[in-house]
């Protein structure tokens, strides 16, 4: 039974980890018999938002412990996290992934990837361990790789340009689709980026799951 | 195109809506052709809890507010809702439905239905339209309806005997099916009561849906 590790970015879309594409992310992994287990880096978010206003709320929330609402409690901090133990890791989207897990949504191309988040996935990375990327996730693509490689973040021609800017190798993709790196076994699809409600969300994540368990 | 209200009490199992049940409502009742809006208390939560430790925190939240990051933003408060609008309802379980939703996990069978909850929920009663109950949310059950009604939490004895006491009428239920009272057009399923993994509960939770959508 191949055991994927599903990195979350907090719990909510705004601010955290898109709840839909976590959970059918877990969900997609179940139904190929595929073991998992939750990371999330133990530190501040970059911000807490009101999901209903968008406006910023005057509070200070974990990564991990809000993540650990998605995982029904069980998760470990991400400095835990390494290849050795694992078939494949995912990265579910949400503005998380750019806020928190990297500042992509601050920074556009000039963006840096969490320390803890970095190291982890350059474990996959050596361990040639396929990294599914969902989202807005790929934008961390071309600095965890540190060279090119095919990505999609659906059709966005602006993010696309600044994931190019960083040395990503954009293809536009539908919803329903994925954009496979077959040599670093890089997997990515839009979900969110492109998705009208949660079916289309699970239609490219199936998809991105099967093709990561595939090439572990 | 059936149109369903779901109502959510927060956003993690402990202290608010299952994120698992409350993402699988909304991905069956699209699965199914449905429509969806969700709706939520506009009040602070009974309490906030760490996750990770089960422990409280020293925090405040609202659960419509809190609610919306599963929703995505788009959700209403509780009493806007009226079943002339909607073809049926449909609570998703987590301790939210019995903390915030009502106090049975305070109270047991002593317990009452949140004012603005009970009103919104008897609209459907009048209307002889159906209501989908999932996890500990059919403990409302005999509140709502005023009368016995079949229902189901699982197999745990101790609650069921706790809904009985309220005038309930349990029947044990494994987590992939549901009970149904056909007059009343009850539909209720274990969920997380019993379930082990994502997979098991979405196997109760598409049978509930679809259940409530015939019925409607």
């Amino acid at each position: 039974m191949a055991n994927i590790a599903v990195v979350l970015s907090g719990c909510g879309v705004f601010d955290g980890a898109e709840i839909h594409e976590s959970v059918l992310t877990l969900l997609a992994l179940e139904e190929n018999h595929a073991d998992y287990q939750c990371f999330a880096p133990d530190m501040d978010q970059y911000h807490v938002l009101n999901h209903m206003t968008g406006e910023e709320m005057n509070e200070t929330r974990n990564v991990m412990v809000e993540a650990s609402r998605i995982s029904r409690g069980n998760i470990q901090p991400i400095t835990q996290l390494d290849a050795k133990d694992f078939d494949g890791l995912i990265f579910p989207g949400g503005f998380g992934a750019a806020k928190n897990l990297c500042n992509f949504a601050i920074k556009g191309s000039e963006c840096e990837v969490q320390a803890d988040v970095l190291a982890a996935a350059k474990t996959f990375v050596v361990a040639n361990k396929p990294i599914g990327f969902i989202c807005i996730a790929p934008a961390m693509i071309p600095l965890i790789y540190g060279e090119t490689a095919k990505l999609t973040i659906g059709t966005d021609q602006e993010t696309a340009a600044a994931i190019n800017a960083m040395g990503g190798e954009h293809i536009s993709c539908p919803v329903d689709e994925f954009i496979v790196d077959e040599t670093k076994k890089v997997v990515s699809t839009p979900a969110y980026m492109l998705a009208g409600n949660v079916l289309e969300a699970a239609s490219g994540i199936r998809k991105l799951v099967a093709k990561v368990l595939e090439l572990s």
